[in-house]
Parts: C-alpha cells; structure tokens; sequence
C-alpha cells in the first residue's frame, strides 16, 4: 500500500467543506482504499462477493446444530438468490459468485456457480489430518486463481464469504494453533448448538489439534490439519486480491481464519483488507485483536456466507465517494475553521 | 408500535434460511419496521433525509471553530449536491430536503429548500432565552407539517439532520437540562475547537442554563430557552412520524437532542426511532445512555448534516429486505436445525 497515496488522499479529504476528520472512520476507510489503488479518485463501482463452499468430515462427530446436507440446500438456495447473502448483495449492487471448492456433491452448472472443486468434503480431522499439504495448496491456488481473473475483468472491490455446514470447527481450530489460545477460549456456538455440544467442539478440536501437531510456523500445514477448503480459498483469493491491489472486505469468523493464514503467509497483507464486523461467534473478538484490526460494524451477526462483507462494501463505497464527490472549501466558497 | 405485528414478524423472521437470530441486530430493526408499518412485507423505498438549518445568537459568545456565516455557505453547498449529506443520501438512495427554519439570511427558492423560517437566528441565551415560547412551538410544528406532506406523499422512512454553525452548544445545553447533568459533563469539542475554547463553552452553557431557568419538566420550555431552531424542527419531525407510523432514523448529536425533546414530551416516541450512530461528539453517548438506546453504527462521526442517518438508513433497508426476500426453510427445501 502506497504510503505516499495514503497522505494524498488525507490532504485531498482535508479540503473537503467538512470539519476536519469529522468523518472518523469513513475517511481512513477512502484514505486506504486511495492508497491500495493508488488513485485519488478511484473506482468503487464493481463489486462481487465470492462466497466459497466446503464440506467438512468432522460434522460426524456432532459438531454443528445444521445436518452436513445443508451446505448443498444452501449452495442451491443461494444460486436461486434466496439466502441472506444474495438480499444483501443486491441491495448494495455487488455479484455474487458461490465457488463449490469442496462440497460433497456434484453440482450441475448453473450460472452463478464456479466448480473448482478441490475434494468432496475433507476428512474428518480427529483421525487425521483434514486434507493433505498438497490439497491445501490447491485450495489456495483457487482464490488466487479467481482473484487474478476478476482483476484482469476489471473488478474494483472484493468480498469474502462461505458456505459449509461445520466451520465454525476448523477457523476455532485454526484460531487455537495460530494464536496459542487453548480451544475451550476460542470455540463457540456455530449455528446455535447447546452447552453439551459446545463441551463436545472443544473436546474434538483439543484432540484434532493433539493428534495432527499442526506447525504453527507453516500456516499451509494448519489449513491443512485442520482447516477446510472454503478457508483456504478465502486465504487464496485475499492473497490473490493483495497482488494485485484490489481491497478485500473480509466477511465474518471463517472468513477471518482465512485472512488470518493469509496474514500468517504475509504480514503487509492486512493492509489490503477491510475487516467488515465483529461476529458474534466467540472467538472472532479474538482474531481481531491478534490481527490488530476494528471491524466496521457491530450488529451481533454471525451468519457468514458474505452477509457482513456485503453491508460494509457499501459502507466502504459510501466513504469513497465521499473522497470523489465532495465539493472542496475553495469550489463551494466555503469559509474553514477560523480557531485551531 | 404494534405488539403483534414484533411477534409475526419475529415468526416469519424465524421461517427464514438461516439459523436463528444469527442476522442479529438486522432481524430487531426489521421486526421494529415490520411493527411500526403493521406490515410484514412494509416498503422500504421512498428515504427522505430533512436537513433542518437554522443559526445561533450564542455563535457570538466564542464557541465554534467556523464563524457563523458557514452556516449560509452550507445550505448553499448542499443546495448545490456537495456536502457530505449530499453524497451519501445519493449512495443510498434517499432524497435530501433542505428546511430554513431559522437561518440568518434570505435564501432564493431553490429546489430541495423549504423555506419555513421562524426567525433569523436565535438569540444569544447568555443575554436571555434563544427563541420565545411561541417560537419553539412554531419550530416544532415545522418539523410537524412536514412529516405530515411527506406522510401523504407516501414515503416509507426519514432520516433527520441539521446545519447550524454553533448547534453542538444548544444540543450540550439540553442534554444538561433534561438529564441533570452539569455543563462540563455534556460538553465537546463541536467542530474541533481547542481546550481553551471548550472551557468557554462550558461556561457559556453554564450561564445560558443559570439565567435562563429553563424547566425540565417542559421540554418546550427548554427548547426555548437553550435550544435551536433546528432542533425544534427535528423535533417536530419526529413526532409527526411518529404519528403517521413512519420509521425515523435519527442521526447524531444534535439530532438526538431533539429526539430527546420529542421523547421528554411522550415516551412511546422512542418506538419509532433508529438512532444511526454513536458520535465521537463527547455527550452523544450520554444521551444515548438516558434513552436507554444502543445506536446502529459506531464509527467516530460527527458531522452531522444527516450523514450518519443516510448510512444507517442504507443499513435498515438491508434489514427489510432480509424480512421481505429471502427464501424460507420449506420454500427452499432446506433442513431446519436438528438440535436445539
């Protein structure tokens, strides 16, 4: 991120007929996205949402509120623009494209849908490990994938999002490994399981993470471990969006895990991404604090597949064209403070 | 608001595709919608955000960072589309009524103005009350009529804002007034003026409230007393929304002060409003705190002008829409939670 766009863009918003920095927040979100893009006026009018599904072996163990065949009911519900993530992107104006990176089910194409499938589901990670190192790589190399040919169409701004009934599992496991925290501080509820199945979550990470030993210093092992394939190909398509400097909003809890491998991968990463609100799923608050970031919002949401991601891209356009639409003090003859 | 209607609209929130509650704060706003409408599929189109302007005599007592004449400039800049209100209420679509109720100067017709003026500034209240009696029952009724032409219009939400160069003063002396709070408890910074400033404006305060006796137990009295024309005017607004069953989404400082005027002279009021954001204006919170309300957005603002609202109102459209458009579980054949 261009340090020196980052001080244009501030002096540029400085001249608006506003006080100065009274729009808090809106203004260091247009001031990083000028710098990302490196364009003092830049667009903001593209957006798609990818919301990536994925399978995941260790719902046999009776992990989640939702049956495993619910990814599938919901990957068909979102391409025939019922689930909550394609409400609220077509109310801000952004795409959606649902990527079946690993659902246990063979989809007939449909618009809308991208197959790129790198398993059908993993494999239930407290007899093993979730997927192998190669298919960890694989699944990155989606999101990167996708990442380069959204750029090359021109996309301005991208969004996360899953699907995978389960995954709450994995981000808490990947959470546990990459922060130190024990299982029990970063496992919550999911979907809504009650205070038996929460005990049992925390039971089926511990040895998940016990029988796996996921190296803390190779995020691709973790992902591998004990990740899922819709993570690692949120952890692709940030990768992918930072090289070729196209803001990332980054949706919820799973979403986060994914920008944390990433983030573990490369550091200068986070400057690419916008992190939209705090989930309510317990160790969200946890990530954040690790990543050092302020979400957007806060609305105790904590339903995924892009839905935080879709209203702070809106939130996000609404702050850049504050930066381009704005009259300055000197257009509209407007006088600027007279006192410090 | 209708009690049944939060009941319904909770069951058909329920019915939806996605676990339960887990929209979080979107599914309590859509439910209020739904209730104050009586509607479960209420309309969410027709936005209209009223920019009340108006001037303050206290301007000369030293408390603003702009000198007085910012306020004229202002209306015209937003006349003109540049403000900052102007943006986003174009984002999200919304309309933007610009009312002299009280500014210092004579505008030519212009469209997007209404001129309804019940004086050219209040009065210095350090010397005396800001406006008579009648005046603030006058600034009221304003903000009445207006939700009412507007009610008959049809629209479907309405945001409030205001421009009145020194109105942070008025709000903070209100806010010491109804809540009993002292002066230098309620009191920021405004536009950004420095300590020395602040320390002025503390005392200001303190002598407008010590002169003037304004009695809390009459809201319009107070209003008179330390209050502005504006935010007589959003007070008005308000209460006419509420009594034509329209959403309102009150912005921030200074239109809290009038929401809080508005509440102060009926309770159930509160039903009817959103409040948009938490202001970094120090006493936002304060107010926020008394009416017992938890606002939509956080995110360092204090512009006011109706930016704050023009967000959230983006935000509680998204919300409706999840109430109007999504699948439900047997509509989109997907399996409901299989524990609790």
């Amino acid at each position: 991120m261009s340090k020196d766009y980052l001080e244009r863009a501030k002096f540029k918003m400085d001249s608006l007929t506003k006080p100065k920095e009274s729009l808090g927040v809106l203004e260091v979100i247009a001031q990083r996205y000028a710098a990302i893009k490196e364009d003092l006026n830049p667009s903001v009018k593209r957006k798609v949402i990818f919301t990536f599904a994925g399978d995941h072996g260790v719902v046999e163990e009776g992990v989640s509120a939702f049956p495993k065949g619910v990814t599938v009911q919901m990957v068909l519900n979102m391409l025939a623009g019922g689930a909550a993530v394609n409400v609220l992107a077509r109310h801000v104006g952004a795409e959606t494209v649902i990527v079946d990176i690993g659902v246990d089910y063979d989809f007939v194409p449909a618009e809308g849908l991208v197959i790129s499938k790198v398993g059908y589901g993993t494999k239930n990670f407290t007899q093993g490990p979730a997927m192998t190192y190669e298919q960890a790589l694989r699944s990155i190399r989606v999101g990167m994938d996708l990442a380069g040919e959204y750029a090359k169409r021109g996309v301005d701004i991208i969004g996360t999002g899953e699907m995978g009934i389960g995954n709450t599992t994995p981000s808490s496991a990947i959470l546990s490994v990459l922060s130190g925290l024990s299982p029990w501080e970063v496992t919550g509820r999911g979907t809504g399981i009650d205070d038996r199945a929460l005990q049992k979550k925390v039971d089926v990470i511990e040895r998940g993470i016990r029988l796996n030993r996921p190296d803390p210093k190779d995020p691709v092992d973790v992902l591998a471990k004990v990740g899922g394939f819709e993570i690692g190909g949120i952890t692709g398509l940030i990768i992918g969006c930072a090289f070729h400097r196209i803001p990332v909003v980054v949706d919820g809890f799973i979403s986060t895990a994914g920008a944390m491998i990433a983030v573990a991968l490369s550091l200068t990463i986070n400057e690419y991404l916008f992190y939209s609100h705090l989930s309510s799923e317990a160790g969200h608050i946890k990530m954040l604090e690790r990543l050092g970031q302020r979400p957007i919002l806060d609305l105790d949401m904590r339903l995924g597949e892009g839905t935080g991601a879709a209203i702070a891209m809106s939130i996000i356009e609404g702050a850049v064209k504050i930066m381009n639409e704005m009259a300055t003090f000197e257009a509209a003859c407007v006088d600027r403070e007279t006192k410090p």
